[in-house]
């Protein structure tokens, strides 16, 4: 079992913002004393609502990530563990309130084949006066099976800009196993989704600036961005509504289907395989991501209890 | 020793050329007798004159191309074989002469850890009066190495439209094999090459149809088209001489340096699976690339006498 904890995976530092956003990110590092909002509130384990709020996002945004985890949630719902989340990791925010974070996690019941599934969000309003909001959710899967796991991440850095990673990264060299690559990536038809939203006019494809991140998704991986300058706010919940949205909702009903629900006979040896390489996955996703974007958003102090408390259900 | 031949690797079909191209190389292909131009002209094991002639070529691309091919046999002359391919297969052409290619390839010294070198040319008239020209090298290592492999593949549909992939392949899981990953492709600073031609304002990254193609590339392969429609065919000369060409010049130096000419220890085992992961490549690629490109430009027969050569010089 996984022994490494894992996060809101390609964010910021993995795709290299624009360096005057990366350098604002800096200015907004605060001397955290955990002003902590949620402190006071009781735990309400698996209820997260801070998590399914989305309160930073667009109508349409919020409407799709809810429907994302709530599809996912409802669908493993007999096999997943309550959030046992400390409050004040389910949410957080900075000295100053300018980040907020909030966190859903859930385990997989030990007899299943679900690890984890993760939600975030997290906010910071910029010097610019424009945010920064991330919105993630990711399922990993146990190395019982080797089917693919599952991931979404939006990140927004102004009304009409959004880089988008859909995908469901492999969990085995698809060069060394083209039976794996034919039954879940071309028997799937996960590839018309990717034509789909690349044909729009305002999206472009998006170079992560981790090589490890690239080498980690799938030949059908949606890792695009989109700008909608000239069509302004109001095309980019268009797209988010009418084109993401269905996509994204394909997508993830792809590896609820064939991924998560579906039984897979992995020898022992392969099993140990499987079981390393999600190892090195999830330990190199928090050296490049939460080991730096986190601090930087909300300081150390906060960004270390996150990063324990997570590493704390996962190891367990 | 890998015992499937190899060829044009990610070409016309691979590559999903537009559907009005392909049904014209269909219209193309022809009940082929073996008119072979070539048959009367002696075996001259090593000299492929017709190959390095590049003749239907432009100026830039010719140079470049005669540069890449010299650069390697020059390097690595003193553990490369003569090309022993029969003279029927360094040239052919279709029946009435509307499709002609040529190959090189030398075999590496049996104690070196060259594999072999492959250069191609394919030529084929369109009914539109316009011209495909496919061109390629490609170099691939034995499994007493790990070293990527390298390639290099020109298909110009038009005088202003180019698909171009460059890249080292690599020979391992890159998410399993970090340390692989940061040596060959993070040290070598092989990704400012695919920046810098993809800030050309004319180039746009190029999604190739066969997702095991995809699979097979590095996060820093440069898969692109570039078009350039309103700068005319002198402006797709400067790219290829200004661009292109000192890219491809500093991409095959680092391959050269860093990947042919450095020994490796590779452990028993792992050479068993980079064994096995070099032949599902090679057989791979003659599946999905001549098994459908190579008899509709030149009919079935001249397509099998090919590929027979090549598989032969190959499971020697």
């Amino acid at each position: 079992m996984p022994n490494m904890a894992l996060m809101v995976y390609p964010s910021a530092k993995a795709f290299s913002l624009p360096p005057p956003v990366e350098s604002r990110f800096r200015e907004l590092v605060i001397r955290n004393a955990a002003s902590n909002m949620a402190e006071n509130v009781p735990i309400r384990p698996g209820s997260s609502s801070k998590l399914k709020e989305f309160p930073h996002l667009s109508a349409s945004h919020r409407a799709l990530m809810t429907d994302l985890v709530g599809a996912t949630e409802s669908r493993l719902e007999d096999r997943l563990l309550p959030c046992t989340l400390p409050p004040d990791v389910e949410y957080f925010q900075n000295q100053n309130g300018t980040s907020q974070g909030a966190l859903l996690i859930r385990s997989g019941s030990p007899d299943s084949s679900i690890n984890f599934i993760l939600g975030s969000w997290l906010h910071s309003q910029l010097p610019t006066g424009a945010s920064l909001n991330i919105a993630s959710l990711s399922a990993y899967l146990r190395p019982s099976t080797d089917a693919p796991n599952f991931l979404i991440e939006f990140i927004q850095s102004s009304p009409t800009s959004l880089i988008l990673i859909l995908d469901l990264p492999p969990r085995k060299d698809l060069v060394l196993n083209p039976d794996y690559l034919q039954l879940f990536y071309e028997d799937t038809g996960l590839d018309k989704y990717r034509k789909a939203i690349e044909e729009l006019p305002e999206v472009r494809p998006y170079a992560m600036s981790s090589l490890f991140f690239r080498s980690l998704v799938s030949p059908t991986s949606i890792i695009v961005r989109v700008d909608t300058e000239s069509g302004g706010p109001e095309r980019m919940e268009e797209i988010i509504a009418n084109h993401v949205g269905p996509v994204a909702r394909d997508v993830i009903r792809v590896w609820l289907d064939e991924c998560a629900c579906k039984e897979r006979g992995v020898g022992e040896m392969e099993r140990g395989n499987i079981e390393k390489r999600d190892e090195l996955v999830k330990k190199k996703t928090i050296d490049i991501d939460l080991g730096s974007s986190l601090p930087r958003l909300f300081g150390q102090e906060i960004a270390d209890r996150v990063v324990a408390a997570i590493q704390q259900i996962f190891e367990a």
